[in-house]
This record gives structure tokens, sequence and C-alpha cells, in this order.
């Protein structure tokens, strides 16, 4: 089909895919650059893999099928071979250190970050494509490996931001429920994952919820039934005592934890990790209160073979009902041993974390916290008075910039209200003016954007409103810059 | 098919697809964050958009095609629409401003980084994903955002560490030759573009070369005969007069210019915007040898439509065969006005500028310059020497961290020899040791691996190999970490 009329099409993201502006992606980047930051000053090197995997890396292909599995983005390379982006950053790791794995120094501790890509329905909060940020210590099966991820994420926290009090890793081992279930005569399998599935909803059901879940079932509030794990009500107890082993310490905890699991090797095994998790914990300055063992973390991934990880986020806010939102999990993380053997066949033991860059970001924005970035403050706008006269201006903008002040001449045509409007929709701090007055006066003028948003919508209060500090004030060049500093510190 | 033997898939990465260590992106990292700091101080703000755009977007798709044209990665959404990931990151930008100019600050102002991807046949240095960072400003037609541009680029090379006269931006006007050709009866189209295409290669061929091509045509070293623009003799010698019009100062090139174009009146428009942007340099104090009109300047895109930038790298290098090593372009742009218009049918003026950092990274790599990225250390590595004293070790590593220095304790399980070879193949600057010994005398013992490392290949000096600064040192406690700082000082 041709026709006269020109193609347009219609300008429009694909679904899923979010637009980002300065606002929204300042907040990531300190976040990802203070979280570098420190996963260097342990001595893990950056690594960046491409963004396309072949599928059967991915292990989302099945040899018989026509396509890769749905939830990547796959697409058939020339050579027929199908690729698919990455979905996270531990496959591809995998890939890596399987690939290189004699030319490596081991342990190899890489960490990584960057988009990976979700082929799922796009939705509000949804997205198809987000930052993820990966530290993995490959080829360590010391408990210190563990205790190492955990003390570096608690510090990355730090750098990001988060104030002591605001969270806390949670630390625990699979080993011990998996060994407390063997003891108890359970299965692998269907039933032991249904016991994993109703300890993990703790938080929403509650004790009598999970004791139901474990036991015979569950009818919710709108009648619907859940289907139990068939757990004998000796198994139940065992499982419930095991859930609640908290204590206020480390150590108390891992007491409490030796007289619920002990008797089976695995549990054994695990508690023994603890303990030197424990241990390694004390030695690397990580506080009992940053870092607890708590039994009730099951964290969803299959492939964990051990150690697992979860930083939760104990800051609270409102939302716009009013009602409380805890932000919960901003990270996690474990042990797992399996995933470099798809490729060689050789168990090759990993432990690893990933940072919630995104949940983080909205947590602190939300939050307000201390960590939180200012707001994206846009340039100094220099005001284009006279088209003549241009080169002035982009001299004061130089001398702003000079002295370390964003700062732009309005390079559009329109008027004097335009371009105070355009100043104020950039969130400018300041405005400034060079007119014929001001030249032959010998001053220059300028416009606290800030304290006449502020004056405008009625929300002044004494500090900003005084006789000795108006909305616009004249400087003399020789003082002018110090003038424009004064505001856009003050606007910070 | 099924099979008892597990499915092992192949450990590589797809075709064209790079993994990077962190020596090779610690540079790129580094030039980003100063490039972006100066377009920050410049009033762009940052604009992130997803990975996918939809193919009728990119102008990849014929409405009428079953396919998406070659060149881009393309995947059909479950809803049947074709999705591409960007090939460069105009074409976002100009989607993202057709579907948001109502609510835009205009001129819109924004700067943007990360990779694109050409599904390219792949080659030795042709990546099928690589980064670029651009920034463009939208709704302005002022030749003074064309040379804001320039100075914001000339300004970001100074940032990533080029010395004032390893570099030059050279400008030119597209209407310059094109009314210069339209004044000597040369159709739009074939002829036009041959001409262009002649123009490029005056640095290959010479103005003989270019002559020929101009003209008849042109027989090469092997034979082979390159058929010529078919000029007339007068035409030919008026794009010879232009092309080699560049003098030592602009004003003096724009002297020479009105001279050889004069007459049509898209070449006095172009003279008019080119004056101006001298001006406006000025203005922006961007020196006679950074920005210089050179009007042999061609840029392939078709889509320029007014000023054409290209920065040059003036450095050289020796490559291994000893023989000598331009680097040329380093980045480019110009000034397009109808890559919004093909969404909103109206012509939106736009101009920016492509930042060359894989290339200019490689370059300052290669050229060893004052503003590379020293080498990617590792960190120091403290020797897991007894494993009941671990923790002591970690208190080692995290005294030097608290220090500014990076540091890991090793948590492999092999012996001594093998941990110093880890700590070699690190590259870290230092090896600490804490044995009984050291632990009886209250000392650590340092081993200085950058000297060892010296020693070792017989590169010394009489610096390094003094007998007051040994390979090895014994530092009591209180004094260790002064003593390791040291080291990885000399070591930068």
């Amino acid at each position: 089909m041709t026709s006269d009329v020109p193609f347009r099409p219609i300008a429009r993201a694909p679904r899923g895919f979010q637009d980002r502006r300065a606002a929204a992606i300042r907040q990531e980047r300190r976040i990802l650059a203070a979280v570098a930051s420190v996963y260097e000053s342990f001595g893990f090197e950056e690594l960046e893999t491409g963004s396309f995997e072949y599928a059967d890396a991915l292990g989302k292909f099945l040899p018989d099928a026509d396509r890769p599995n749905e939830g990547v983005f796959a697409l058939q390379d020339d050579d027929e071979q199908w690729m698919a982006l990455r979905y996270d950053l531990t496959a591809p790791l995998a890939r890596f250190a399987a690939e290189n794995w004699d030319s490596l120094p081991k342990p190899f501790r890489r960490y990584a970050f960057g988009p990976v890509w979700r082929n799922e329905k796009p939705g509000p909060g949804r997205d198809r494509q987000f930052i993820q940020c990966d530290a993995d210590t490959v080829g360590s099966a010391r408990p210190q490996a563990d205790a190492e991820i955990i003390a570096m994420a608690v510090a990355g926290y730090a750098a990001a931001g988060l104030p002591q009090d605001a969270y806390q890793l949670k630390i625990n081992n699979r080993k011990l429920l998996n060994g407390l279930l063997t003891a108890a005569g359970v299965e692998d399998g269907g039933q032991k994952l249904a016991v994993l599935r109703a300890v993990d909803k703790l938080d929403r059901l509650g004790v009598e919820g999970v004791a139901a879940l474990l036991g015979a079932g569950r009818k919710d509030e709108s009648g619907a039934f859940t289907k139990g794990a068939q757990l004998a009500p000796a198994a139940i107890a065992s499982v419930l005592a095991f859930v609640e082993a908290r204590r206020d310490t480390r150590s108390e905890t891992l007491d409490r934890l030796s007289k619920v699991i002990g008797g089976s090797a695995e549990g054994d095994e695990g508690l023994a990790e603890l303990a030197q998790i424990g241990e390694a914990l004390t030695g690397l300055s990580v506080g009992e209160t940053m870092a607890v063992f708590d039994p009730s973390v099951v964290r969803g991934l299959e492939y964990y073979t051990g150690a697992v990880f979860e930083a939760e986020l104990l800051l609270q806010t409102l939302n716009e009902r009013g009602e409380t939102v805890r932000f919960g999990s901003v990270g996690g993380g474990g042990r797992y041993d399996d995933l470099v053997a798809r490729f060689t066949g050789e168990r090759t033991p990993a432990t690893g974390f990933s940072f919630g860059v995104s949940r983080l970001s909205a947590a602190l924005n939300a939050s307000g916290s201390a960590g939180a970035a200012q707001g994206a403050r846009g340039p100094v706008v220099v005001i284009a008075f006279d088209s003549a006269r241009m080169n002035e201006y982009f001299a004061l903008a130089g001398e702003l910039r000079a002295a370390g002040i964003a700062a732009e001449v309005y390079l559009g045509t329109s008027g004097m209200r335009a371009q105070m409007k355009y100043a104020d929709r950039r969130l400018a701090p300041a405005a400034v003016i060079l007119g014929d007055d001001e030249i032959a006066a010998g001053t220059v003028t300028i416009k606290d954007l800030d304290l006449g948003r502020a004056l405008s919508s009625g929300v002044t209060d004494n500090t900003a409103w005084r006789a000795d500090r108006p909305g616009q004030i004249n400087a003399p060049r020789a003082d002018w810059v110090a003038a424009v500093r004064d505001i856009v510190g003050r606007s910070r």
C-alpha cells in the first residue's frame, strides 16, 4: 500500500518501558556510584557483559521447544541461534565464570550493574526493564565469603544514605529447615516447597495462619481455601519453633536454633555455617542490629543452596490515603552452588547479593530521608533580553560555571514573560537579567525563583521573607556571582 | 528428544557482544562521569529512555514490509507490534520530544548516555552493542545553540582528560556547499551526493584525487575505477576552492568563504549562520585553535540540515608495527530539523553532538596521555595464613578500608604460594601477612608487589631498588597502614 500522504508514526514508548527524566534518575545514579565505591573498596572488580546471552545459557531454552520460554525477550540471530536479553545479572556471571574459569583469579569477585529485561505483562509499577546491581564471590565455599557479602551490603546501604536504624540484613540458611524437615520424615519436592511457601507468609498471616498452612490448609476471609502442607502436628510444632527462634542477638538465636534443629546432619551443617558467619560478622564489625539471624527468611529462588540474605527497610511512610506503608525488602541474595555447574558439570561454590536500587531509590524519595538526593534543580537561567547581546549573556553564564554553578543562556526566541516561565519549569534557583538599565548601572539583576515560588504559593516562613532578602536583588558586577551562589546554596 | 545425560550448554557470549573487565570499563566510566558533569553545568538535563522503541518510530520500518529493516534487533511484542532495540540516542529523543512537546520547557536541552545496538555482521573491532553519549538542544534555531553545543564538546574533551593541543572541533555548514552547487547548476540528489562523497575523501586522496572524483572519475592503484560526479571544470574549481578555504582563524576562513561562495541564497544563509556561530564561540571563550571552520568536513548522515561538527583527535601513536596511527574522529554532530517532524509534521529545529566515548577511551589508553585512567589496580590482599585467624585478617582489611584503601582477605583455601599468585593476578599493589612471627612481634609484614614484579622482570631503576626500600617490610601494628598507603601511593 503506498500513498502520497507521508507515513507519520505515533510517538509513544513501547508498553512497559519508561522514559525517565533527571529527577527520577539522579537518585539512582547516586546510589549506584556509592554502592560501586563500597564494592571496589572490598576488592570486587567490575564486570560488564553484553545485553544478550544465548537462550540456552540463560536456562530459558528447552532443546526440543520451538521458541525460548516466555519471560525473556528472545530473537533468532542470522545463524539461527536464539539469543535473549538477560533477565538478571547472575546468569551472565555464571556463563562468564564457566567460560573463563581457568584464567580467572580465584575466588573471583565481581560486581556489575546495568539493565535487565523481563518480558512480562506490563502494568502499573511493573516495568519490563530495570536496573540491577549485584556483587558475587565465585569459588569460595567459606562462610566468611557470605559474611563479607553481608558486611558489604550493610556498608552499601549506609553509603547510599540510609541511617543505621532504617534497615537490617536478615540471614537464614536453607539447610536448617531442610534438615529439620528431613528429620521429621518430610520428603524433598512438593511437600517441602509447600512448607517454604507457608513460612514465607509469616509476615502477612501470622503464626496461626502459617500453622494452618503447614497442616490441613487455610480458608481466607473471602472463603477461598488453600490446601496445606499436610504436616503432622509434631512437625508443625517444630517448624513453628524454628520460625520463631529469632532472639535479640545472633548468638542467642544460634543457641535457640541448636535446640530446635539438632539431630540432622544437614541441619547441623547449616548451624555450623551460620555460627561461622556470625563470628566473621563480628570480625567485620557488623553490629547485632545491622545483621540478624532470622529463621523466617525464605527467599523465593529455588537455586539457593545454603545461606540466604534479605535486606529489609525499616522505614515507614504514609501513602496518599494516609496509610502506613512498609517498604520491606530492598535487596537479597544467598549461596548458590549449582549455576556454574550447569555449564561445567562441576559444582562451584558461589555467593552473592543483589541491591534493590529502584526500590531503595523510591523509598529514599518517599521518606524524604537525609540520604535522599536533592530534587533535580535546574541551572541558573540567564535571560536573553536582547539578541544583539547574546555574547554578554554567554559571558555571565561562563562566570557562573567557572564558579561551579550550572548555568545556561535562554536560547529560544520568546519574550521576557515566557523566559521567566521557562526558568520556573526548569526549576531554576535563579534567573539573571542584564538589561539596558543594568548595563548603565554596572549591575546585574538576580531573581530568587524559589522565593518567588514560595511567595506566590503563600508558603513563606519568616526566614525566607525578610526585608533584607527580597525576591529580586541588584548586584554590582564585581559581586554578582557571590549573590547567585548565596541563592543557589539556600535552595538546595 | 529426551535423554538421561543432562543438557550442558556451551558457555560462550553471543557473537559481537563483549565481556569487559574492570580495566576496560574504568576509563569509559570516568569519561562518562566527566562529560555528564560538563553537560549538567551547561544546564542540560539527563533523560533515560527504554532500550526498545517501536520499529516505526525508529524509521526502520516500512509499513508494507513483513519485517523491520536489517540493521536493528527487532522482535514482535505479544500485541503483534514490532519493537526494536535503539540504534542511536537521537531517534528516541525525537520520539520523546514529539510525544511530550507541549509539556516540555522549550528549548528542551537533554543529555543521555547508554548502550545502543546494531544488528550488523560482527567482526574484529565491530561490536553489536556500544555506548553513546549525546547532548541535544531541541527547539532553538539560533546559531548560538550550535555554538554552545560546540563549546560544551570542547569542555567535555578537556574534562575527559585531553590536553588542549590534542584535539580540535571542526565546523562546517551543509548550506555552503549546497548553495555553491545549486549556483553551479548541480541538481539535488545523486550528483550532489557524489560531490559530498568525493569531498569526504580529501584526507585520504588529497586534492588531486578529489578533483578526479569530482570530474570524470578516478582509477586507484589496484586499477579499479570509481566513476566521478561529472562536474564541469569551472564547478570543480569552485568546489576545490571551497574545500581549501580553511585559514588560520575563524574570521579569516569566513572572509575566504564569502569570496568562494557568495551569490546563492542558501550559501549566504550558511555564511551568516557560521558568522554567528563564530561570534558566539568567541563569547563562549572557545579559542581559535579549539574550534575551527573547516569546509572539508562532510559528516555522513543525510539528516543534517545546517551546521555540522566533528571532533578530531590530533594525538598520534605508534601501533605494534611501529607505524603512526591517527585516531581521527572522536565525536560529531550537527543541526537536524526534520527528525521530530517525522512524528508531528512540523519542522522542529534541533542541534546536537555525540561523544565518541569508546574511541576516546581507546585513544587515551593507547596514548598513555596524562588524561588516561590508571590501570585497574587490584585491592591490597590480606593473606589468609591460618583459618582460625580469619577475623584478625578481616580487621586488617577493615583498617585499610577505613583509611580509604581498597582491601580484601583471600577467601579461597589454597596455600601461601597460590595466594601470592592470586594477589599478583589481581594486580594488587601489596600483600599483607599476619603470621605467628608477626603476632609475636606485634608487627605486620607487607610485600610491595609492584617492586617484586619489577625486580623479577629485571625492570628496575635506581629509584625503585634501594637498600632502604626493599620489597618486603615489617611494620609495627601502630604504623602499618601508613606503610601500605606509601606503597599504594607509589604504585598508582
